[in-house]
Formats: C-alpha cells, sequence, structure tokens
C-alpha cells in the first residue's frame, strides 16, 4: 500500500481554469474501484497497491488529451513505506495525536 | 492571494517517520496567524499573499533542522491566478459544482 | 515521446548522502536500452515513449528497497506534448536560440 | 549553500509552447549575478545562498505575468543540505565516481 498525489494540468488551452478537467479526471474516478482517492485544493491524493495507482494516474493523464488538450504536465508523488502500513487518513492522525499530546 | 502546497522532509535521520517534524511545523503554524492553512496525507496547503506564504514556508524549512536534522528535502507548489480570486475552498468547490451539475 | 524527470529518495537511512542509491539506480538504467537519460544535479530526466518511461521508473523506484530503504519518496514530473515532436535537446535548444536571436 | 529547482509555467496563453517565458527568465538570470543556474530540459536548477535563491524565484515567478499570463504556475524543489558543502556539480560527481569505481 501506498499514498500518492497527482496534478494533472492541461497546458496551452487557452483558458486560466482547469477545472473542467479535474472534474472529468473525478468523474472517471468514481467509476474506479481499485483505489481511495481525496481531492484536494492542490491535486488528487491515492491510497493503494502502487502498481493500480499508477496505471490509473497513467489513464487521468490522457483525459484532457481526450477533451482537446495539446500538451499536459503531470507531477506524481509517491509515499511508499514498507515497515508499517499507511494510510491517508493515518498519516494525518498521527500529527494530529502529537499536537493533542503536547497541548496536554 | 494565491495557493501554495508544501512538503518539507528530513533526510538520513534514521528513522522513517516524520509525523513528528510535521507536528513540529504544525505547532509553528498555530501561532503564525497571517496565512490560511490545511493538513493533507501529503503536506500541507496555504492560501494567502504569496509573499507571506513564501516567507513561512522560508522558516518551516528550518524546523527540521532545528531539530537535528542535516539534510531537509523542500518541495513547494504554487498556484498563482491573477485573474479571478481564488481560495482553497472554492478550487474544490468548483470540482464538486460542475460534478453534481453532470449528474442531474 | 514524452520528457520526465524522477527524483527518488530513500528516508531514515540513516546517512544524508544518496548517492549511492543514485548511483544504484544509473547501473539499471545503463543496462536499460529503451529510453535516454540524464543525470542533473536535481534528478534524473528520460526522454521516450511514456509506457516504457513509466515502467523503468517503477522498477527505480523498488532499487533503494532493495538496498534496505524501508520508506522511499519518488516524485516523477511528465511534459507530454502531442502536438509536435519533444526532445531533451530540443527543449534546451528552443529556449537558447531565442536567447541568442534577442542578443542581436 | 542549496541546491533548488524551479519550475514556471504559465497556464491558460492558448500556446503550447512556453519556451518564449523561460527565455525571459533566461535573460533576467543573465543579469542576476548572485546564483548559479543551470538551464535543463526540464526546469532550472540554482545553487547559492537559499535566502537568495528563493528571492530569484519570486522574481522569476512574476515574469510570464508582466508578458500577460494570467496563471502561473510554479514548481520549487529545495535540497538544503548543513553537513557539508554541496555544489551542483559535486553532486553530479558523486554519483559518477561510484559508477566509475564499480566498473573497475
Amino acid at each position: 500500500m501506498a499514498i500518492a498525489e497527482a496534478t494533472i494540468v492541461p497546458l496551452g488551452t487557452g483558458s486560466t481554469s482547469i477545472s473542467k478537467y479535474v472534474a472529468d479526471i473525478h468523474r472517471f474516478l468514481q467509476e474506479e474501484k481499485r483505489i481511495k482517492y481525496q481531492l484536494t485544493p492542490m491535486g488528487t491524493i491515492f491510497e493503494g497497491d502502487l502498481d493500480v495507482i499508477l496505471e490509473v494516474i497513467r489513464k487521468l493523464h490522457e483525459i484532457p488529451f481526450a477533451s482537446g488538450a495539446q500538451r499536459v504536465s503531470t507531477m506524481i508523488k509517491i509515499d511508499d513505506r514498507r515497515d508499517k502500513e499507511a494510510s491517508m487518513e493515518q498519516k494525518v492522525n498521527s500529527v494530529e495525536t502529537i499536537l493533542k499530546r503536547r497541548d496536554v
């Protein structure tokens, strides 16, 4: 299980808004049941088997091209930990737990 | 107003866990009142004046060094839009609005 | 043909130096003949078929684990342009050509 | 002394080519004498005092706006090592030295 983040941005489309492309990507993700994902203001975060995550991001990268974009810039950040089970929720929780403990 | 994401990671610390360092960073952010921020499983997202955001991230980058790290890898992604007011909330909302509209 | 950059960093190894891991990765790349690559001070840049590039980076991501790392942070940046043939060399050349032209 | 990489990309310009903007940025860097830099096929790498690097990148981020862009996406990756003097050249050399040594 790995956690990864992807940002997929079309270049040269003539519009500063990219929310239409992000919505296309999330429409696709709603059908894809194999990985958990979470939309953030700066991208989409995934949790699951790394090979499945990369296979899905590879497909997402094609979506802006299918909508007419001629150049797509995709950034992928992988956090892969093998010494313990990691999840999106656990990563945030472990930070918040430390913050709360120190408050006492 | 810009939106930015930062991931600040110490290298060579001898521990695979970095949540202690992230908690130090968020402790600092709780005192810093000038920018909005949001913890995600892959980093921290900021909203505010770009100069203030960069000034704050510059200080956050020093925090792992202060805790003994000898090498820090920091990634900053800036999304700066000048044609309309952008916010973390609005970016997510505009994607979700498109998804809902298409569902009808 | 796409251009991509990858930075593959082990976390928690107890050593601030990562050149040994980067050398392992480049040893692997010397045997892999399907894509062009270039070492930079901040990562490795690839040129070739995007599916092959991602397949190779997926293998490179395993290399620090094989050397004992328990957590690996990998960053991939893809620049994929479909309106014209792009190459690492051409991207740098087109900037330098503009700079020279303006000098006249 | 730190090493950093920046990729500065205008969105929504209506043109898939961004070499004009990169040339504007390198024109600016030719006048700026305080930091070393190197153009790569995927961005620009800097070496120098981290505060100066960030001050310069902050100015570079404004350049596409000055040329009419309405949205700019900037990615900064900082590699900051305090246990020994690092340079762009030394980072590449230490990997190549390991590769050559193993070849013997």
